[in-house]
């Protein structure tokens, strides 16, 4: 977590900058995402405290500066350039959206001001962090609305996009309002519940299925959940209910999942053990989850891995970070970009939630005019932390609350609602009188 | 990079097997890629640098182990475990392909042969570091065939799973032929060219699109590269060629870049710079590339991101890690999978690669009998590394030819193609033998 995780180009314009002599002016940079990806029609924000933990420990380690140092593409810079790079902290200001809030397209995650060359060089950082932990926490809250009141446990840590990005998707999916996870560093990390018994591998160690299952019983008690399909699933679930209690369940991970639960569920039922669970796992995920839950199969709770770890089917979200506003000496200047398919509005920004709907605002707009509530919150001023970031166990309780009180129709799996979310007359009327500006300027 | 990155079971079921005083059996475990993802006619293999890494530097810390007490799934387990927990390392042996070779479904991209339990607390963090950059690698060698030489620099650091994972897409792209990547802490860490100038808000930290130009024409000199699409590209591209040299070239970010392409070389032609360059990005994809190639569009390099550092279209693999021997003093014990569409091959294999066909047998089968190329070579033995793995420069070449001497109907960007990969008389034999036996057993 240095530094240096960046894209060269934030590097050669901060060296840029320091030629020009713009290192005291002072940009706002405002992180959304452009479109909701398909299959989409809200996204959790999440990300937040992984971006803090970076801003306040950033700095440029004297390995990193001797590499950029023997860079062709520095071969012009002055040397007082990496001196000064060698020297910097993050010293800006961070407002941002809480951890588990439900956002749009379009509505500022995040807005970072701070010297122009700070507020560059952490762009790809906080572009990944934000982008990455929200796709998850997304893709989680579809597969908790599709599960109905079952519990999820988080299991796609050996697909994740390396093992880093596994114990960050374990965060953001019980962020989100899984149970817990599979993973087990992130449960040290975050405090997050760990699930896990054993796999086909343990069954297949010992000469008979019978001596495994025995074995993981005496070990693991009432945690005990007998994994059925390593030969054969029937055979599987007989000798489950033979060995009777203790054990918390059996679990089921290939085949036809609704037939095959129904199956089990009477095996174990005819034993007498009625408490004994079904866990299911293999290659779900929301539509698959909607179909088991819709009929009516007897799965308690469901393991959902590859497919949230990795949120398959949009596995990124269009997240753009983008200058709002620059500040010379007392001068402001608004920025915007006004090519065709990536405009951006000018301005630093507010977001008022009202029941209905969403307002995106000038944040110099006077709050009262807005009786919504604001969304984004300060975090860091002048590089320092404001107060302690809320605890995870809370940002989930957001969460959970937040998606479950946005309108029915937003929860649908299959159609796409667009949420209406309003721009305020002063934000278009600035838009447009910047563009004119522009236009002016260069024709 | 600790033993902590692992799904919770592994660690049960290394409890279980100390309980069960299994901790002197050695296993054998394959790690392979099911199905191919649609889209995929071959993989090419990458990841196991970071692997090889780890299991050199294996071990749990103090306070991880002191977590792994804490929890209530090892209530029952003896203290003794956790002081075997706390001195374990990786003491195996460990046979892969080398990085940069394709591979096809079910071939073995690496086996890891160690003392049970060590075996089974490294499968998580092994997948994910195989699967993840194996999958980049692929898409990265898709979108060289349809770039057709021209050169294609990865830019998608900011939309990867996660920072790590941004470096790490950055040292798979390029392992696959890419030229280089955005991403700096990718340069240093694995010496790869890095690329990089200016952004969109480059230009609009500046009073006038001119002014922008110019000071990064004076910094950067012949690696200067105009982005022309802050407000409008025409205008750009007239004021790049009003400029004139030094410059590398232009980049266009947005729009129809076939066309903009067109009418930017005429207006750069017209002023005299035949030799500035054209550089396009703005979600491409190997589709797109092809679209582009094709068209004629004249684009001299690429910038591929988000769809490339995620693999967007198949963000992920089935990679899998099978128990395939066990072996009890001395008896060896092959082991496998029966149930329907999980069933694995037992027994270590030798993949031997043949110029139209590959052939995957026993390990143990006597090479003699196999005139192809054996792809598995030994790289750890008890715990050591044997030789130094090739440097990254080398692996990019081993991928760039063997992709190259693919059969042509396999580089198909549209059609599935799948290439002849058959299994040893011997292997099938064996799998039949070991089905018969635990049908018998089970019955």
């Amino acid at each position: 977590m240095s530094a240096i995780n960046t894209d060269l180009y934030e590097l050669t314009m901060a060296a840029g900058y320091f030629c020009a002599r713009k290192t005291d002016e002072v940009a706002t940079f405002e992180l959304s995402v452009r479109r909701l990806p398909k299959n989409r029609n809200f996204l959790v924000a999440a990300g937040l405290e992984q971006a803090v933990e970076f801003l306040l420990n950033f700095k440029f380690l004297p390995q990193e500066i001797d590499y950029l140092r023997s860079l062709a593409q520095f071969k012009n810079t002055p040397p007082e350039f990496f001196d000064f790079l060698a020297a910097l902290r993050f010293t800006g200001d961070v407002f941002a959206v809480p951890e588990g809030t439900p956002v749009f397209a379009n509505e500022p995650l995040a807005i970072i001001r701070a010297p122009l060359v700070e507020a560059q060089i952490v762009e790809t950082y906080l572009l990944s962090t934000f982008a990455f932990q929200t796709s998850i926490a997304s893709k989680a809250a579809r597969c908790l609305i599709a599960a109905e009141g079952r519990s999820i446990v988080e299991f796609g840590s050996r697909r994740a996009h390396s093992p880093a990005a596994g114990v960050l998707a374990a965060r953001a999916a019980y962020l989100a309002g899984c149970a817990g996870t599979s993973n087990t560093e992130a449960g040290m990390r975050f405090d997050i519940p760990v699930f896990g018994t054993a796999a086909h591998s343990w069954t297949m160690a010992f000469p008979t299925e019978e001596e495994s299952f025995r074995t993981l019983q005496r070990l693991l008690g009432e945690s005990t959940v007998f994994l059925l399909d390593t030969y054969d699933t029937m055979e599987g679930a007989r000798l489950a209910a033979r060995l009777g209690p203790p054990v918390w369940g059996v679990r089921l991970d290939s085949g036809d999942l609704g037939a095959l639960s129904r199956e089990v569920r009477r095996i174990l039922d005819s034993a007498g053990l009625r408490d004994a669970k079904i866990f299911a796992s293999n290659d779900l995920n929301e539509d698959r989850l909607a179909e088991l839950v819709r009929s009516g199969a007897p799965i308690d709770a469901f393991g959902v891995g590859t497919e949230l770890a990795t949120s398959a089917d949009a596995p990124s979200v269009s997240a753009v970070y983008k200058l709002v506003e620059l500040k010379r000496g007392t001068a402001l200047q608004y920025t915007a970009k006004f090519s065709d398919e990536k405009s951006t509005l000018p301005g630093a920004k507010q977001i008022y939630r009202y029941p209905d709907c969403d307002m995106i605002a000038l944040y110099s707009e006077c709050n009262s005019d807005f009786k919504g509530q604001p969304l984004l919150r300060p975090i860091i001023a002048h590089g320092d932390l404001l107060e302690p970031l809320p605890p995870l166990e809370k940002s989930r309780s957001t969460a959970m609350s937040a998606v479950a009180a946005l309108p029915e129709e937003i929860h649908s799996l299959e159609r796409t609602i667009t949420y209406p979310v309003e721009i305020s007359t002063r934000l278009l009327n600035l838009a447009e009188s910047l563009r004119a500006e522009v236009q002016a300027l260069s024709s």
